[in-house]
């Protein structure tokens, strides 16, 4: 495979190469890459903003993480803190920090994968920064995004009674990760071993490719529902639901069968022995819905939309 | 000194630590730190956005940089651009990757230079992300402003027959580096050794703790003179000058003997064998003003404005 260095760029022409394929979706991004700041004209919307850093070896492994998909997802965990705010993502700006280890090629798949993120969510990247790094790699994402004045969910408006719901099912991407580490392990002692992945590209995707419930989102406002308050699970469901409730004032009641679980992260668990219930409590990494609504606007509601169309 | 372990917090609990100080101060600020994401609202102004990523070893050594400096200087950068494009800094987000090495004591320092910048510039911290590190600090800001629609000043404006103004003076934060990285290296060799700062309390302060032309673009505005094009000098005037040229279509002619330059920087070059013009033209992290305007429009305003009042 070719290896063009970075030096060969420098930061400016590496900036233009690796941004100029990007379109610009968004009749809110009046100037995006290219001079001091980016210009947004918001016109009468509110504005949401998000912003994330990771590291590699801390929230990423590129052993088992190609580039093309780490790109996707580090755009799209932030399209989800828009989502959870019951807002649409609309600008990204994206900094990274890279090692001399990484080639101009390397940052053309991760640049691929964040263009294939902004294009499916309709997104516009609008600036960053491209700099060395001493170690590996860094990636910061700030996403912007847009909400009508009064349909914002915050995490401090759960009441008493008000159902709590989950969209997808909750578990998968830990067991995917769990899977990855195992191969990993198996990989390192004997470097002839194929991967073991059949049955098991579903909790595969749920780590390495997760998507945003941007179909919830729009659903729900479908279906004319608000939520009392809505956040998305990143940390997993039970760290989630003490922010709700500790910031709405109430408890909760969660009920152990009622949480969905996917049968390919139940199998996986059992190859484990380890408990899927503590994977869809604690595990992380679903990036799905959680939100709380009155019991009278959820049964009005179509509950078809709590399903996730990719799960089995 | 107290060394508080991060772990101690937890990652909500730090995060609420440090950032329970932050008083708010912009209407525009509806929602700060503490759920997916802010919310802003700019009603009929326009929205701008800029963001730098931080690496220990590459952007900053704390050998010399105090920690309170360094939170300052990461946030004044960021709003030293946004005043490049004619605009406010009203809001930042900060996300840090902590390595072990650094305590609860350490980030309080950092943050308190955050909020003195914040307090100086009036801007709203409202968001963030604070995450483990495997080697050292990692420092992502990321920095919304607002500008009037027909105020904003790209770098594309630049006319033939402009002039080219610059504010303050050049090279000076290059000569304050060149001085830590000289003191650094006699004091690695003998740590009895004393650092030699005498009579260069300027330059140090340039590198250290720089600040952002506010004042210009205020002054600038009570003139009435709106530049053609406009950046600020991070990487160093030649740099920025081609910038501009390159994307307005135009070339420049730049007199030597009209590169403003302080007396202290003068001494330091001399002092180190090095020729002050270089460090003005290539030495970057003066973060003043860079612009072009008519003659016209400058000859009508007064000139006190280009003036440095915190130079010699």
């Amino acid at each position: 495979m070719q290896r063009t260095e970075i030096a060969e760029y420098g930061e400016f022409g590496l900036i233009k190469h690796l941004t100029e394929k990007f379109k610009t979706q968004n009749a809110s991004t009046l100037k995006g890459v290219g001079d001091d700041a980016a210009v947004l004209d918001y016109k009468d919307k509110q504005i949401l903003v998000t912003t994330d850093l990771l590291l590699e070896g801390v929230h990423f492994d590129l052993v088992y993480v190609p580039l093309k998909h780490l790109g996707y997802k580090a755009a799209v965990v932030n399209f989800s803190d828009i989502y959870a705010m019951n807002g649409q993502p609309k600008q990204i700006t994206v900094s990274l920090g890279v090692s001399k280890r990484f080639s101009v090629e390397d940052l053309e798949e991760l640049y691929a994968g964040l263009e294939l993120a902004c294009k499916v969510y309709g997104v516009d990247l609008i600036g960053g920064d491209t700099s060395a790094s001493l170690t590996g790699l860094a990636i910061s994402i700030t996403c912007i995004g847009e909400a009508e004045k009064d349909k914002i969910v915050y995490r401090n408006g759960a009441k008493v009674n008000d159902l709590i719901c989950v969209t997808g099912d909750l578990g998968s991407a830990y067991m995917g990760l769990q899977l990855l580490e195992r191969e990993k392990i198996v990989f390192s002692t004997s470097s002839d071993a194929q991967p073991d992945f059949e049955d098991k590209d579903y909790i595969l995707q749920r780590q390495l490719k997760p998507e945003a419930r941007k179909d919830v989102i729009q659903a729900l406002a479908q279906n004319g529902i608000v939520p009392t308050s809505m956040m998305d699970i990143s940390d997993g469901l039970s760290s989630e639901l003490i922010h709700i409730c500790t910031q709405s004032n109430v408890g909760c009641r969660v009920y152990e069968d009622k949480i969905p679980i996917n049968y390919q992260a139940v199998v996986m668990a059992e190859e484990l022995n380890m408990s899927i219930v503590t994977a869809a409590l604690n595990g992380g990494e679903d990036y799905e819905l959680l939100f709380t609504a009155s019991i009278r606007s959820t049964m009005l509601a179509s509950l078809d939309i709590l399903r996730n169309p990719n799960s089995d």
